[in-house]
């Protein structure tokens, strides 16, 4: 049989944060390794969600064998409930990811039709062509893996993310066992996280925030406030155990919160003692001298329940005068604003708040490798191509350059964006021609996409609102019936906006009487003469570039 | 005569990050510190520009003899241009601060009409009740001044923006000595800047940039280029002495640096040796080994100089493989997306880029004080009260934290936000009944304020676009004429829309049809009707919610 050869294509996440999503193809069998979402900037109006485009996988749907997860985050999974509609392969992870997979896609009703297998680190599946070992890894949630991938032309290891935390709090090391005998063997090509990678020296191990909830706990004159990501199992068993050290009791609150705690909790995978747990309801009557409370929406999401505690819009909680507030999370670049917004409001009701303020001993640690661990994962495995993945184009660079300077690469090492697909064979490995990638816009209500066409229009009509002039033409006749009408939103207020109004009518009664019978007849002529003329008029009268959507009423 | 009060203020910059104002009232002399604006958070749609509500000051307009600004940045000139109308009294102001401001009113067509009176530092002059003495202080830009205010009361110290720059790069120190000889005679009350209280120790000197400079410009195989605030003529100063050093021309562009180039050079407060200069137009042909090139846009606003390099939209100059690209300033919080797509695109073209990373020798510094700068400012002066001004509410509240902790305050330290007064008597110092204060949202286009529920409909139709039901009924008989019409934008795609529309139209027949004759003779009524029902149609079919401008027209 004739050799075949092995195609990676990355169809999210290189090159920008987030959706992550690589085709591995060899022959006639394709994996995809995670499948995940990213929120979209400011200027995608009305836009939830933001995944990457599968046409690539629709086109090869006949190959796709599985959708391989190496965690539970949503920049990893969080595309399966948009995507499994098209694509509705077998679905690979570990215990706790499938259990959040489980969770959405029974939100989204899709449960029954999904096949999940669960994968346990240490044994081997196989999937076509490819053999695949979980690794385990540490990161800030539970259940991570790298993953080996063994096929006809070698073994490829895909990273996930991951730190290499020398002290877990759940004991699970990072396995380097088994990722260097892989390096010993021999590897064709790694796949590396390169999200921390502008940061020098070696992320500190997730117990490095103990020492500083402790102190702050001890220091606290009143109830304790704990906010981090629900899927920050490793830190919410810290927030327990310190809150158990110090004689407190704890309380959970936050939708998201309070499932990440049942589910791990469930799994066996986060251990709360007996008679610890404040119920929801009993949390405003308890002693706040005795209490810690962990909620989510450490990024003040506009519904979490940080958001509405801080401005007294909770059923369960209140922050008062010297309750202690402890974001104990990264405060992610764009969010700065509504954050800061929040705290002020905690500010204001003197309460003690604390937050990564780059001082100290951390109140937070990052779950990603600095450069002194992607070096050490670099030295392990010593591939023979190294791809920089899950990151903008600079830490991708960067990455490449980290690896340059390392010097374990043996052959070639590709920076490649979203749609530039490598194939690799017995002789060598070679950028191909694209493929179509990119991100596709989604709005969550309707789980349907959001072509680009119609955000340029939100943004249109969001910088100055919307005019519209509106004439009745009798189907008939064609001449015009009554007088035009011009109505806006988002444009002048009713006030201010009757005079502007007014000259707008009468810009529209000139234009229909200066055009001739044959640009009368036609409809989208005398629409467009309005549109221009109208636009001409309020651009001199109000500076505003309003969208001008021009109706003709047949009557 | 009997002894008044002395009133302070706040108009702008307490509780907010920007637009800096405060009035100072001592019987019938009311004077305005700064006069400054901010930019908009993205959800205010269309807004340009935000400045603080002057009500008070137009209800006080008889009083009001003077505007002092303490130096030329925007969030304490820039609200100059919309206020001027309704409150025209003398400005004052350093050389350089008025030389901007001049500008600024020229652009506006204001300048005719202003008054600016130029101060020196060291002087005094008397306006009303007030002796006012300008402080030269040390801050990111040139002729910035803290002010001493004597009153009746006692004398008033306002810090404006400063740092405690120990070797500045003009060799004009901050003057410490006149501050301490009026914390000597004994101070009535310190507004002190807030900006940089969170961050601890010293805020490192200008000069401390200039060895990541020279190292930088030294190592570039190419051409360098710098982009910093056009306003920090130090830098700018330090970057043209660097280039010097190592044997390199500098040009401009980007007009806010070229312009504020053209009037430090004017004014002799930036030194460019002759010869030292390349053209514009000479850049491209200028051998990149022997040049370095000072532009703006280091916030990746759209349409600046640094913005349009990156995307090979720039007429005079290209960034290319090996040109060594330094943002000498901070990023700003809010703006890391566009600065890092900015930073990515110059990474793909394989330049060399720096950019602030927390690491090594500073490539930018704060013009700010730190905690331990402040807490010299409160040693020096050790004011009877104390109120800290410039900066969000956390930010206020520690500076206050910080004051107690020094402990040179005699009486009261006062927390307070825009709006909240404090009236100073021979007895003591009192918070008084708020006054009107907040924001007002201005187009820059039009210079006109932007009413809050113009936005929440620019917002509403950001969200999910509009839609437009249009009926036409004869205006003799009440009768409906031809069909309804519904047009839409920012909502559907054309063909995704088609089906939704046509149901659409469909709705608004039945709901009129099912309408009796009190209600169709009743247009709000009919309009209110449609709304509703085409609202719930729309959401259940699409689970979007446009905006939905319903409109009858006469026929």
């Amino acid at each position: 049989m004739k050799q075949q050869s092995l195609w990676a294509v990355p169809l999210g996440g290189l090159g920008e944060f987030g959706m992550n999503m690589l085709a591995l193809r060899y022959g006639d069998d394709m994996i995809v390794i995670d499948a995940g979402m990213m929120f979209p900037e400011a200027e995608l109006l009305g836009v939830d969600v933001v995944i990457p485009d599968i046409t690539y996988l629709k086109q090869n749907r006949k190959h796709l064998r599985a959708i391989v997860l190496t965690h539970g985050h949503e920049d990893h999974i969080g595309a399966l409930p948009y995507i499994l509609r098209d694509i509705n392969v077998p679905i690979y992870g570990t215990e706790y990811t499938l259990a959040l997979v489980k969770r959405r896609l029974e939100e989204h009703g899709l449960l029954d039709d999904a096949t999940l297998r669960q994968v346990k680190t240490g044994l081997k599946i196989e999937i076509g062509a490819f053999e695949i070992e979980y690794i385990h890894v540490t990161h800030s949630t539970i259940d991570c893996a790298a993953l080996a991938i063994r096929t006809p032309l070698g073994v490829v290891i895909h990273t996930g993310d991951f730190k290499i935390d020398p002290t877990p709090t759940d004991l699970l090391p990072f396995d380097l066992h088994t990722l260097a005998n892989y390096g010993k063997e021999g590897v064709l090509a790694l796949f590396g996280d390169s999200t921390n990678v502008e940061r020098a020296g070696y992320t500190p191990s997730e117990r490095a925030v103990l020492p500083r909830l402790e102190e702050l706990f001890r220091a606290a004159p009143r109830k304790v406030i704990v906010s981090c990501f629900a899927s920050s199992i490793h830190r919410i068993q810290q927030v327990i155990e310190v809150a158990g050290t110090v004689g407190r009791k704890v309380g959970f609150t936050g939708r998201s919160m309070v499932n990440n705690v049942e589910l791990s909790h469930a799994l066996g995978r986060l251990n709360i003692p007996d008679g610890m747990v404040v119920r929801p309801q009993d949390l405003k009557a308890f002693d706040p001298k005795k209490l810690v409370v962990l909620m989510s929406g450490s990024q003040a999401e506009p519904m979490s329940a940080l958001s509405r505690v801080a401005v007294d819009n909770h059923r369960q909680l209140t922050v008062d005068e010297n309750d202690t507030v402890i974001l104990s999370s990264r405060i992610i670049p764009g969010n700065e604003k509504p954050i800061f917004r929040m705290i002020d409001h905690m500010f204001r009701k003197r309460a003690l708040i604390y937050y990564e303020d780059g001082g100290r001993a951390p109140i937070h640690v990052s779950g990603h490798a600095s450069q002194e661990e992607l070096k050490l994962v670099l030295n392990l495995v010593r591939p023979k191509y190294f791809i920089p993945v899950h990151g903008e184009f600079r830490m991708l660079f960067r990455h490449a350059a980290l690896a340059q300077q390392v010097g374990t690469v043996s052959g070639e090492i590709f920076v490649i964006e979203d749609g530039q697909p490598i194939e690799f064979t017995e002789e060598g490995a070679y950028r191909r021609e694209k493929v179509k990638a990119g991100r596709v816009l989604v709005d969550s209500g309707s789980l349907e996409e959001i072509e680009e066409v119609v955000i340029r229009d939100r943004q249109h009509l969001s910088e100055d609102g919307v005019v519209v002039p509106i004439i009745a033409i009798d189907k008939h006749t064609g001449t015009v019936e009554g007088s035009p009408e011009v109505v806006s939103r988002g444009f002048l207020s009713a006030d201010d906006g009757q005079e502007v109004m007014a000259g707008a009518r009468e810009v529209v009664v000139r234009t229909m009487a200066q055009s001739n019978p044959e640009e009368m007849a036609d409809w989208s002529v005398i629409k467009e003469k309005i549109r221009v003329d109208l636009k001409r008029y309020l651009n001199k009268q109000t500076a505003k570039r309003p969208l001008i959507l021009p109706v003709i009423l047949e009557v």
